[in-house]
C-alpha cells in the first residue's frame, strides 16, 4: 500500500511544486503460534511474532524551499483478538489497562507532526525516544517473539517512556551529513507547577548521536526521566551503546544497556545492565537469526536477580511484504530471577523455552 | 471505494506479479429510526437495521506461483453515535462493557492474516466460527433489524465464540472444487496449562460445509467450546443446517439450529432450538423480504421458554451501494419468554412489535 | 488526501453517472507548545492550539437524477499522546471519562449517512447541532487554543448536546437559494417511553437560519434539550446571534449567546450570557487575529461569575495546508469565576495569561 498511496498522490499532485506529497496508509499484520515451557507451559495464538502489528497513516507535503511538513499517526493492534493499545498521557505511572477486549486502537506507537528541511527536523507530539532504538537496531531478532533479547524486554518495564514518550518536542539531524545520524528530545509531564515534589515527574530527555558507513554502523545514546524518589519510583537514567557489521555472509550486532533507578525501596530495583549480541545471516530469500541475551537487576538489597537468553531463527521471506518465520529460545534464571518464554510460568531460578510460528505481512 | 483502491493498486502495480495485488479500504453505514411496542415502547436511533457498520482495511498479495497472502482488519461502527465495539481475546467469559460512549474502534469483527493457494486458505487471527455463517445466509431478513431472525438473536447470546472467536487458526476449503465450500477452525483460550479445571475453557473448534450450485445452496455445520461446567457454564455444543433456493421469482430459505450447553444450574439455560424460513422476492430494483423464525430454550428446570416472530420488509435500493428499507416484525412470548423488539420491554409471555426505517450506504 | 482521492475515484469511475462519487480520507494534525500563568502555572504540550485534530473517512455516491447518498466519519484525536475521544450515547450526562490514555478512538465529531438532492439533504447520526456553528463561525480565533472564544469555551461545558448529538436526525437547506443556509436538527434520548420524569431526557432539536451574500454572514439559531429538572439539571435551552462582515483588509466577526438551564439548585447555573467581537487581518500568507470575548453565568443564589478575556494571535501560512501559529491570551474573573488559560489554575476573581505556539496540518 505504501508505494500505491505515494504513486496517487504523486498522480494528483497538480504540479513540481507539490511532486513530492503523498499521504499514506501502512501496516503490518504479524500473528504467531506460541508455546512456552516452564513450571507451567502455555500454547496460545499472539500477536507479533517478528514484528509489531500496527496500522498507520502518514504523510509527507512539500512546503517548497527545500522545507517540508509530515504527520505520522500509529496504532498498536493485536490481530489475535483485534484490540488496540494503550497510551501514556503525562509519561507518569502507566495506566492500569482496561479489561482486556475493550482496548479500543489509538496512536500509542506515534502521533507526530513535523517540520523537516536542510537543518533537520523538529517534530511534536508522541514519539520515540532516542535511548530507544538501540534495543531494537542491534538485537537480530528484532526485538519481538520468544527470541525478542532481554536488553529489550527488561529495559521496556524499566518506566514509561523507556520507548516513546508523549508530549515531546524532538530535534532530528539531516541525512547525508557524512554518515552522522542522532535525534534529541525533550518531554513533559505536563504538571501543574505548584511546588510539589512531583511537579518535575514525568519531565525528561534523551539523546542519541550515531554513525554508519558503508557496513558499518555504530551508535550511542543517553536518557533522563524525573519522577519524586519514592518507594516505587525515582529519577530514571539510561546509556547503550551498541553497533553493527555487515560482512556480507553475516551481520553481526551487538549492543549494551545501563539503567538505574533512583528508588528508595530496598526490593525495588537500583541497576539494570543489559546486553545482546548475535548475527542475521542471509539464506536465499530467507534469513537465519541467533542471538545470546542477557539482563541483570540490582536490587536496593544487593540481590542481582538475572536472565539468560538464546534464541535462534528463521524468516522465510514469502515477497518483501510477506514472510513465515520460526523462532525458538531457551532462557535460564539465577539470582531468583523468574522470566519466562511463551507465556509459561516459572518459579525463581527456573529455566523456560519458547518456541513460535508465525506469519507477517506488511503493507 | 473498494472498486477505486483495487484500481489504485493495479495502476500502481510495477509488473504483472503484482498486478493482483490490492489494498481496500471499505465500510458500511447504517442507521435507521426504529419503534418498538410493549409493555413500554421505545422510540430510539439505532445503527444496523439493515447491514451491520462497519470499517475496515484488507488486503492481497500475489505471491506469485498460485499463492497469495492477505490481511482483514474490520472494526464494527455504531454511526447513530460514533462508538466502537469490544472484542473477546481470550473466548471466555465476555468483558462488562466499558461505560455507554466511552468505546474505541477495535477489529472486532475480523483481524486476520492468510496464506492462500491451491490447497484452499489457512488464517490466523480473530475470525468467525463455521456454526455462525447459516445463521445470516439463510436469514431473509440477513440478520440485522427487528426482524432478525431469532435463531441468529438467541444464538448470538449464547456463548462468546457464538460469532467470532479470538486466537483461531482456520482452513478453508480452495473455491471451484465442484460447488463444495467450507472450513475448519480451532481457537484458543490461551490459558496456562496448570492443571486448573478452566485449563480448557475457551478451546473450542467449529466445522462448516456447503454445496452451491446454481440457484441451489445447502450447508451444514458443526461447533464446540469448551468450558468447565458451572452454575453458570460448561461445555457448549452446536449444531445447525440450512439452504436456500432461488427460484428466480423468490429465494426460498430454512435454516435449523441445535445448541447444548452443559451447565450445572437448574435454571440456566441446557438447550435452545431454534429455526428460520423465509423468502426474498426481488421487486425492480428493490426486494421485498418475510420470514418466521422461533427459538425455544429448555432450562434445567425442565422449563421451555419460547419466542416466535414474523417479519416483513421492503429494501429498495438506490444504487448498488446505497439503498433505503424499513421492515416490521411482531413477536410472541410464551413458556416465560420476555423477548422484545426495537428495545421495547415486555414482561413474561407479553407480545411486541417493531418497525425500522432507515438508510445503508456501502463503499 | 482530499485532492487524491477524489482523483482516484474519479479515475476510477467507470461511467459518467458515478463521476462524483468519491471516497476521501482527511484529518488534520495539530500540536502546540503551551504555557498558562495564574496561582500556579503550566507547560504542557497540547493538542489544537489553532484547530481540532482529528483523523475521518467521508464519501458521496451519485444517485443520478440530482440525488446522491453521502457518509462521515470524523473521530477526534489528540496527537500529543495519540488518544482518542469519548462519545455520548444517549444525549444525557456525558460518561465519566476513561483513566487518561485508555480511550481509543472512535467517530465522536461526526458519524453520518445521508441522501441530497434539490430539496436539500437529510442526515442521519451523530452530527453538530445548529446552535453551534455560531460559535466557531465568528471566533476570530476559531475556537481552539489559549484565544478561544469564552462564549464557545463555556458553551461547550453546558450540556451535552451544546455541540453535537447521538442518535439525530437533521434537515438542511439546499445550496443556491439566494444565500440563505440553515438546518434543523431532532436528536432523541433513546429512553423507554416507561412514564418516568426522566422518559424525555437527552431528548432535543436545534434550528439555524442564515444569510451569506458577498462579504456579508449573518445567521441566528436556537436550540433546546429536555431533562427531568435536578439539583443539576433541568431543561436547557439557547439561542444566538452573530455575523461577520470581510472588509477585504480585515474581516470583523461578532455573535452573542444566551444560554438557560432549569436548575432546582441556588448554586447551578440558571443563565449563561456570552459574546465575542473581533478581527482577521490577512498580512500576506498570514493572518493576524484579535477577539475579545466575555461570559457571565448567573446563579441560582444570583451570584454572577463573569470571566472576560483579550486574544491575539499570527498564523503563518507555509501552504494552504500547513501553518505555524501563536497566540497569546490573557483573562480576568470577577464575581467570583476563577476561569484560567493554558491549564493553569487561578483562585477566584484571579487573572490568568496563556500562549500557544505551535504547528497545523491538514490532509
Amino acid at each position: 500500500m505504501k508505494k500505491t498511496l505515494v504513486a496517487m498522490a504523486v498522480m494528483a499532485a497538480a504540479g513540481a511544486a507539490s511532486a513530492q506529497s503523498s499521504v499514506t496508509m501502512f501496516g503490518i499484520v504479524d500473528v504467531t503460534v506460541q508455546y512456552g515451557t516452564g513450571d507451567s507451559n502455555r500454547l496460545s495464538i499472539q500477536p507479533n511474532g517478528h514484528s509489531a502489528s500496527r496500522l498507520g497513516i502518514r504523510g509527507v507535503e512539500d512546503l517548497g524551499g527545500g522545507l517540508s511538513a509530515n504527520f505520522w499517526l500509529e496504532a498498536g493492534i493485536e490481530p489475535d483478538t483485534g484490540v488496540g493499545q494503550p497510551s501514556n498521557v503525562n509519561n507518569q505511572a502507566n495506566p492500569t489497562p482496561l479489561t482486556a477486549g475493550l482496548q479500543g486502537i489509538m496512536f500509542n506507537r506515534r502521533s507526530t507532526i513535523g517540520l523537516a528541511g536542510g537543518f533537520g527536523e523538529i517534530r511534536l507530539g508522541r514519539d520515540y525516544m532516542g535511548h530507544f532504538w538501540a534495543h531494537t537496531a542491534y538485537d537480530p531478532m528484532g526485538a519481538n517473539g520468544v527470541g525478542a533479547s532481554l536488553a529489550f524486554v527488561n529495559h521496556i518495564a524499566a518506566w514509561p517512556t523507556a520507548t516513546r514518550a508523549s508530549n515531546s518536542i524532538h530535534y532530528l539531524l539531516p541525512a547525508n551529513i557524512g554518515g552522522f545520524y542522532g535525534q534529541v528530545g525533550y518531554h513533559l509531564g505536563d504538571n501543574l507547577r505548584n511546588g510539589a515534589a512531583t511537579e518535575d515527574d514525568g519531565n525528561g530527555y534523551s539523546a542519541r548521536l550515531g554513525y554508519a558507513a558503508g557496513p558499518f554502523d555504530v551508535s550511542a545514546a543517553f536518557g533522563r526521566a524525573d519522577y519524586a524518589s519514592t518507594a516505587t519510583t525515582g529519577d530514571v537514567t539510561t546509556w547503550n551503546v551498541g553497533g553493527s557489521w555487515n560482512f556480507g555472509v553475516a551481520k553481526a550486532s551487538a549492543m549494551y544497556s545501563r539503567t538505574e533507578i533512583d528508588s528508595l525501596a530496598a526490593t525495588a530495583t537500583r541497576e539494570l545492565n543489559s546486553w545482546v549480541a548475535g548475527v542475521n545471516v542471509p539464506v536465499g530469500t530467507g534469513e537465519i537469526r541467533a542471538a545470546y541475551s542477557q539482563s541483570e537487576f540490582t536490587l536496593g538489597t544487593g540481590a542481582e536477580p538475572r536472565s539468560r537468553k538464546v534464541a535462534l531463527g528463521y524468516v522465510h521471506n514469502l515477497s518483501k511484504r510477506t514472510a513465515v518465520y520460526t523462532s525458538v529460545a531457551h532462557l535460564r534464571n539465577n539470582g531468583g530471577a523468574s522470566a519466562a518464554l511463551g507465556r509459561a510460568t516459572v518459579s525463581a531460578n527456573g529455566k523456560s523455552s519458547g518456541v513460535d510460528i508465525g506469519v507477517r505481512h506488511a503493507f
